[in-house]
């Protein structure tokens, strides 16, 4: 009988699961709850209005074509290693020989309920275009407010974190709006706008060379960003946030990127999770005692005294690993060795064509507009399929060679009444 | 002082009446609770995945720079005509001087909750949107299914109403599953597929010319399409559509394009009202009793024993007719000749490369694929922005040549849950 593979969660990680084991006889199932791959490198840009959404997203039936591959859309809701199987949302129960489970990361607001309720994330396509349209209601409530306390609090944007996310997401949000209220905006003036940073370490972009986090964090502050270090977000109710040490800020949007968590699934697999809840695993990427369960990703904590970054090239280098382990394991050949990361290097890009680049194994860190350029490339050509490259060029064309914002759509619910 | 003239709607009618005012020494505002000119017309492309919501979607801002255009978000909750202003929700009152009425209609579902609340709609960016995404999820769900009534309610699609938007989203949708069952669902087979169109009347695209409404007929049903004349739904609980005569149809999925009625704001108006609460005008499009308010677009009933249609020509030369009489007004000015609308001709696609077209004063009646070329063309002008005809023409090379749904998302409610 042919065997089956379940690959839960459908990003970097397990679509490429799915690839490398296509056309090998297997019975390759890949779940998700969304119906596609989503780019989330480029997220932050569809937040900023930069790209549509619809150019980072990539039906899965389209990538999983053929050589024993098959999609299914659902939610898993329980896993049962004992049994060997799996158990969706609704009740169905899916059978499995070998176990990938590539279920990221969600966003964790440390149980801050208040938060969680009040501020917004960069997670997901619905929540990218959430933020993107708070962004434009914000300045359309501005734009006729007469209170001027609320005007403020309508022009702050605050961003919590200072990772590659909050980096990028905030030199997005500066030129956005730079562009944006001279021209389409007559009733606010650029001076109004407050964009503040709130970071609880000593820099920005923690893992970078100290130049670059200088450097980043002089471009930002450039754009006219405020930077607030050592300080955390407490609380946030709509209105005000709290950070501390003091002050408060007024302001209606919270964009919070402070922090991610494992997806609560990996809480109820057996054995020692490292911080974040994440799994460590044996030199193969296993969970330990389970040679058919492979944990790929961001999910992925280290094994032994090596530790994973939650980044793309990892998830991607993990699903291969993956991948040919399970072959020497059903074709009885001795295991390649053990997983080691290559770390081809990291990048953040700092608005228009300004980057900043490291690539530590050559010692290299650089920064300005062929870092830019370099990032550019790279993400161009990782984008999957030539309609959605276009689709990008097309947005980048409009929002680099014409200084406009691409996307400028505020999204209502798709309940709202239309009267 | 300024003279201040309000337009409620930022459609066809309203945006094409603030840009006939632009430059004239004017205060003119235009409200709508959207941000964005939506290009109606291939909002069905949108629902069946052959174009996406950006391409159709301008931002009013954008249209209306400079020359004392300006716009404000909001939803217009109460006019007041002995006072001359309006009231927004929020309750911020705007004064004007001139105000042109263009807000178009809303869904009619003849006063039948249970289809209101169970069906579907082709009216607004994210009401396609969900079509799109109950299509997708629908296709996703029958995939799996196990109980055989149960697939067949996901494989069954109604289509309630015959108008061109029922028919051009019909046949789109058909052509869609024709492409992508064989190709991306290896689960489901195109026999099983049930697309139902139902149409209170004898014939199809009522209006048209009787050999191209059985032409319109003849192809949806090649195509695959049932069609069930004389038909009326009466009921849809999400589970079957009842239908007068008998039978029933199992289907979870109903779009109803059956039929609209005056946005609700304009039963408030004085005066008389014409069928679906249309406003009845004087010869200068202007409410009766009240020169300085102009009644445009779907909402204008007709004037003496002229009826018009509701149809984009008529929006536009209506906006245009009623700039010219403003300024004859303001400048003491005799007013020019009645408002005469020039029928340009009327089109309907039936997939790819065919189309149904009538010009009547010429007694032109054709179809196939010179009609469609035509349908083409004038579409892809009228389309507002240089990218916008780029976003179009991109999907459309996809759809037409690579014979895919460009956009396949399923979309979520903003506010479910990422885990």
């Amino acid at each position: 009988m042919t065997e089956r593979v379940l690959i839960l969660g459908g990003g970097f990680a397990g679509t490429a699961a799915a690839r490398a084991l296509r056309g090998q006889g297997l019975e390759v199932t890949l779940i998700d709850q969304r119906n596609y791959h989503l780019f989330q490198p480029l997220l932050y840009q569809v937040a900023a209005g930069d790209l549509q959404a619809e150019a980072i997203a990539t039906p899965q039936r389209r990538l999983l074509r053929g050589g024993g591959l098959h999609f299914r859309l659902g939610r898993v809701a329980r896993l049962d290693l004992p049994q060997r199987s799996i158990v969706l949302d609704g009740g169905d129960v899916l059978p499995y020989d070998y176990l990938f489970i590539a279920l990221g990361t969600v966003t964790n607001f440390f149980g801050n309920a208040a938060i969680a309720s009040h501020a917004l994330q960069l997670k997901g396509m619905e929540a990218a275009e959430a933020v993107r349209s708070r962004t434009f209601s914000a300045l359309e409530a501005a734009s006729h407010c007469t209170d001027p306390a609320e005007r403020r609090r309508w022009l702050s944007f605050v961003i919590a974190g200072g990772g590659p996310t909050g980096v990028e997401f905030c030199a997005a949000l500066l030129e956005l709006v730079r562009v944006l209220l001279p021209r389409d905006y007559p009733e606010l003036r650029l001076e109004e706008l407050q964009v503040t940073l709130v970071q609880g370490g000593a820099a920005l972009l923690p893992g970078f060379a100290a130049p670059l986090q200088a450097q980043a964090a002089g471009k930002l502050q450039k754009l006219g960003a405020q930077l607030r270090f050592h300080t955390h977000v407490l609380g946030f109710d709509g209105q005000t946030v709290q950070c501390q040490p003091d002050p408060a800020i007024p302001a209606h949007t919270l964009v919070w990127t402070a922090g991610v968590t494992a997806n609560p699934l990996a809480a109820t697999l057996p054995g020692a999770k490292g911080p974040g809840g994440r799994i460590i695993v044996d030199p193969h990427l296993r969970l330990p005692g389970h040679p058919e369960v492979f944990i790929l990703g961001d999910l992925t904590y280290g094994s032994d005294d090596e530790f994973w970054p939650q980044v793309a090239p990892f998830a991607l280098q993990s699903a291969r690993h993956a991948a040919l382990v399970l072959q020497s394991q059903r074709q009885g050949r001795p295991l390649p060795s053990p997983f080691a990361y290559r770390d081809p290097g990291s990048m953040a890009v700092l608005g228009r064509f300004d980057a900043v680049c490291q690539i530590e194994r050559w010692h290299l860190y650089w920064h300005g507009w062929s870092a830019w350029l370099l990032w550019l490339g790279l993400h161009l050509y990782r984008i999957i399929g030539t309609r959605n490259r276009l689709l990008t060029l097309l947005d980048w064309g409009t929002d680099y060679l014409r200084h406009g914002a691409a996307v400028e759509l505020i999204r209502s619910p798709p309940d709202s009444s239309d009267l």
